[in-house]
């Protein structure tokens, strides 16, 4: 394993929360309005919820009425991740004040920062559940299931923010003092308790702030919290979650809600062995997301690319994009444990045995991504994290930034019928979603590190029109890409430098079934899903335009999925059929059945009472409804070959982007993967 | 609902627990051997493994070392069933004493009545958990969980066969002390326990025990339970087993391993609402199969076969056939409640994400048909019994007699391989196949009523090679059917009796193409899938021959399972394919792929290990191995279907019987729905 350097590294540090401020994005485009429409209307929607439901008031320490509610899923009361909600609103804000101004907003994070710090133990200690619900002497028992290290991750990430933002220490001091206290009880040392964070975020939040400190010491704590993890002798020979449960004499036949087993399921917490002999991403998918985020970190400061850290990324990465990822990018199927199950146990919905896709699962993937390509350029990784953020995240919010999906179901049914909600009791997704749109510039551009010292090198991850401010050889300079991406795959470039140094990378999607760059460049060989522009070239053709041809895609799951099912995709949308297109549909577009051969027509529209613009497809004559089967409990091949062939054919079957849906009304029927129409 | 009859209807009465002594196998056919393996094999094996478990003895009621183990399914420990254990074995034993005695087996049976005898308490109480492990004052306290009555009913069963064969009531008297004991601690009045049996089992017994006794009070317990059943207010205003859980104070976190969810889980015990009002089958699966045969056994009794309990009959049976059973008859596909999963989850195996079919459902489904047939003389009912006896039933036992299943996935797994065991720790299938082989002979035929009281009608369901003794007008009459099913399809009957008025119906499969009787018959009709030859034609033709043409069929599975695979299938029998007759395979048979088209040939062999006869099926040419792929997530259908379409050939595919699997070593790689070839 390679060691760290401190005091170079942190030249390559890029985290899009501070990148995104080099970045514009061009108004009026896709992402810009999503953008928008969490800055201007999520904000202080979410605001509102925070006020009403008391998370607000929460760090007051005063008795709030839901404190007696009984915990929906037991052992997790309702309130247990209010400290997160503020941390992750305060977060966003002051993401969004820095490029927006807003009055109402400012003073709500100062009264906010107030709250947080008189809430603050004499010792330190800085929790809601531990400082009004439940007695203090509880706290640090159960690190396993009470999240008081995941909210103290989200709370520093939210004082990082406000830090930079208000270049004051009001946040972050008391942060800085709850870490001494954290770095006091947990540890490597006798006497204190070999534990990590039952959800990982804490350990992300520590790598951020070794950058903006320097302070080593949160990076050996958060790399403590990897390598601990899963140590199967951890706590007096015991793995620390079992040692912890027996001290605190937990029942073993009490399970929490998510256990499907007995005790121990340390599996759910991404804890069942360390994470170098970890084979497969199992449990809750936003756990592993999150982990790895910080150990891509530790690679890349470590330098370790070639290391059993990145190999255990690459291991887990691999199972997870090809036995356990929904064809919109989103993982975990199983909701009870809200997380991953067997490989290829990927039904569609509720009513074919699951189907969870947690809008925070998708944005950890999408922040795993950007650590790991700060490190390794390789747009296998890129892919996804691109196919994950306009299926996976975009749909978690309605057009006008009111309205959230937590669970991003591909196929809705009548115990789930597609909706969205303007706020969720475990609400970590809406504020997840609005810091993540503040900040998406910073995911577009990254500049890895070159050899040559004087070369500056951009690497293109993401086609968002936008402009990046960066410096080459001390010079300020530009890279504006304009485009009508994700509808339109051609997109002019500018690169604008005084520098003859610039290189330019530009991540041809694996989807791509071709693409052309004009002027044509000197070698069109695409590295790792990469091609890079060499900087003579660059310097000769500072304007220059990537064509990726995009036409309707049909695409298909793995058989071993037992599902034989396709979908129809175009660049990086995946689209979905819904009732408000296809008023006729009375059963969730279950008995649907579309020729794979099928003509798909395409028309880029706008959305009338949405103002959305976006592509939608139709199939004229090319798909039909299955009529109603008896299999008791079969039926002849044949007579199922010829119901399925003489199958009452649709006129015309209308698709929307997977992401749009249930933004016009609509009864929620909505379907992704629709049967292969046998004929 | 129609009003019992007590003094005639007994006359209909048709146990096959008695019919069966009315019935010869001919020797040396499929199931005669199947049912001597048993008697010559099984029950002096399953004799000593109650000896060396401690099942035997338990009625000593003294500490046993297996009290000690913690249970592997709690709450239950594993010598909770040890009484029904018990009392299934005693009554295989006493149906197989009346055919073939064995003194070793006499023996043991008098020495365990006595035991059982020996064991009860002064008030009638017999019950080794709360006589030896748990205290006495705790009986009573868990009807839900705990299955005092279900053991109850399986030790009545036992001494309801042993009164019929030993002609005395050593075991039955202490039985119906018990029933004394019951009756008066459950039931309706005020000061009784207001609850009912969490695994039925003991109504239907007790509706025999009727039977024997004409005490009408058995009737009217079994009524109770039956009604009594999911009352949402049957207790202080509350569901029973809610308030008995509070009663005993349980903490509603401290699950039972089968629930996935908090209590209250009255689903998993077929109790969620009054059976009226239960729209579906769910929770564990053979709780509902022996409630229905119990209810069944009411609606014949009280002459409502247009009533509501046998209208729930019908709703449960259209949802459990249309929309959970397996291809084999086998239900269940969940394994951590042993039961239902929601409509069309039907997966093969484990790595699919489950399959159950329990031995035990398997043989709840015949027992419940036997009974409704009763009343109603359907073949869709008796089509899924034969389905069910010989894929779901026949597969759990070893053809030398020696090993079980007790679960029937129709694919292995790496993790499931298929394999059968000599004894399980819950071990309710081997006494349970024993027991019903011991009486096959009684499901083969019926006698309905008909309106003319000098008429004698015989409904034959099953085509199992044997002999019906019965009484026409007075006279010893016989009717013999002669064949080689399930391997052929030519039946030859001969009726024997002086009787002018004997009919006789023959089940005509839903399965079959086509069929014929020779010489042809006065009419064609089939009504409900039989076809009733009337008196006069017989008196003419006491000799004729049923052809059902048998060639391999192709079937398939409801879309709505997501699954596109086919099976295999002749007559009544189910087809896999295993790695014994295709040692090439690696994976269980998953990248399989079968041609619907393929041109499948048949032959009769005997198998020279087992001597084993049985028709063998095999594809030439007609199926492939689908390659590796990558769907990261997802993958171009043209893609995929270039992948399938070129799979590489398999020369010869073989296919065995899927009640064979197992039987001749190889690596436990078994499936029998495969992927269709897309070609």
């Amino acid at each position: 394993m390679g060691s760290i350097s401190y005091a170079n590294d942190t030249a390559s540090a890029q985290y899009p929360q501070e990148t995104y401020l080099s970045v514009k994005l061009a108004p009026g485009t896709l992402v810009e309005k999503k953008r928008r429409a969490s800055s201007a209307v999520s904000l202080k929607r979410q605001l509102g919820f925070l006020k009403s439901t008391g998370r607000y008031d929460a760090f007051k320490l005063k008795w709030h009425p839901s404190y007696d509610e009984p915990p929906s899923v037991w052992p997790i009361g309702t309130w247990l991740f209010w400290d997160s909600d503020i941390g992750k609103w305060i977060e966003g804000a002051c993401y969004f004040l820095q490029t927006h101004y807003d009055a109402e907003v400012d003073q709500a994070v100062q009264e906010l920062t107030e709250m947080i710090a008189s809430a603050q133990h004499e010792d330190g200690y800085l929790n809601i559940n531990y400082s009004v619900v439940e007695p203090l002497s509880r706290r640090f028992t159960n690190f396993r299931d009470m999240c008081e290290d995941y909210n103290a991750g989200h709370l520093l990430e939210g004082a990082l923010a406000h830090q930079h933002y208000y270049k004051n220490d009001k946040l972050l001091a008391p942060m800085l003092r709850y870490m001494e206290l954290l770095m006091k009880v947990l540890g490597p040392k006798e006497g204190q308790l070999h534990g990590y964070p039952g959800h990982p975020e804490l350990e992300l939040a520590l790598l951020r702030l070794y950058e903006r400190t320097k302070d080593t010491r949160y990076f050996e704590f958060a790399k403590y919290f990897v390598t601990e993890r899963g140590n199967p002798k951890g706590a007096d020979g015991r793995h620390f979650y079992d040692w912890e449960a027996e001290r605190r004499g937990d029942d073993p036949h009490r399970r929490p809600y998510y256990y499907p087993e007995y005790n121990p399921s340390n599996w759910y917490y991404s804890a069942s062995v360390p994470l170098t002999e970890m084979k497969a991403v199992e449990g809750h998918s936003v756990r592993p997301t999150y982990l790895l985020t910080a150990v891509a970190d530790i690679v890349r400061l470590e330098k370790s690319s070639k290391g059993a850290l990145h190999e255990a990324i690459e291991r887990l990465w691999n199972d997870m994009v090809s036995n356990k990822m929904y064809v919109t990018g989103g993982i975990g199927s199983i909701a009870q444990w809200e997380g991953f199950g067997i490989p290829y146990f990927l039904p569609q919905g509720t009513d074919e045995g699951g189907c969870y896709a947690e809008t925070c699962a998708g944005i950890g993937i999408m922040m795993m991504v950007q650590r790991v390509l700060q490190y390794e350029l390789d747009g296998k990784y890129t892919d996804i994290m691109e196919l994950a953020f306009y299926n996976a995240v975009l749909t978690a919010m309605s057009v006008d930034g009111k309205k959230y999906t937590y669970v991003n179901q591909l196929a809705s049914s009548d115990t789930n019928p597609a909706d969205r909600s303007e706020w969720f009791k475990c609400c970590c997704c809406p504020p997840n979603i609005m810091r993540t749109l503040a900040i998406i510039g910073g995911y577009i551009y990254s500049q890895p590190t070159t050899s040559e010292k004087t070369d500056t090198h951009v690497a293109v991850h993401l086609y968002i029109p936008s402009t990046l401010d960066f410096e080459a050889e001390g010079e300020k300079s530009q890279l504006t890409q304009e485009s009508n991406w994700p509808w339109d795959g051609d997109i002019k470039f500018r690169l604008s430098s005084a520098s003859k140094n610039v290189s330019v990378s530009l991540r041809i999607p694996k989807w791509a079934e071709g693409w052309s760059v004009d002027p044509e460049p000197p070698h069109s060989q695409v590295e790792k899903g990469y091609l890079t522009l060499p900087t003579p070239w660059l310097v000769e053709h500072p304007e220059f335009t990537l064509q990726i041809p995009m036409k309707p895609r049909v695409v298909a799951v793995h058989p071993f999925t037992t599902q034989d099912t396709i979908s129809l995709a175009r660049g990086p949308i995946i689209y979905c059929v819904e009732d408000y297109d296809n008023p006729w549909v009375e059963d969730h577009f279950k008995s649907l059945q579309l020729d794979p051969d099928a003509n798909v027509e395409e028309k880029l529209v706008t959305d009338p009472t949405t103002e959305e613009e976006y592509v939608a497809l139709s199939v004229h004559r090319g798909s039909s409804l299955l009529p109603k089967l008896n299999a008791e409990p079969s039926i002849p091949w044949k007579d199922l070959a010829k119901a399925s062939a003489e199958g009452s054919v649709v006129e015309d079957l209308h698709f929307v982007p997977y992401y749009f849906h249930s933004n016009r009304g609509g009864r929620g029927h909505v379907r992704t993967g629709i049967r292969r129409w046998i004929r």
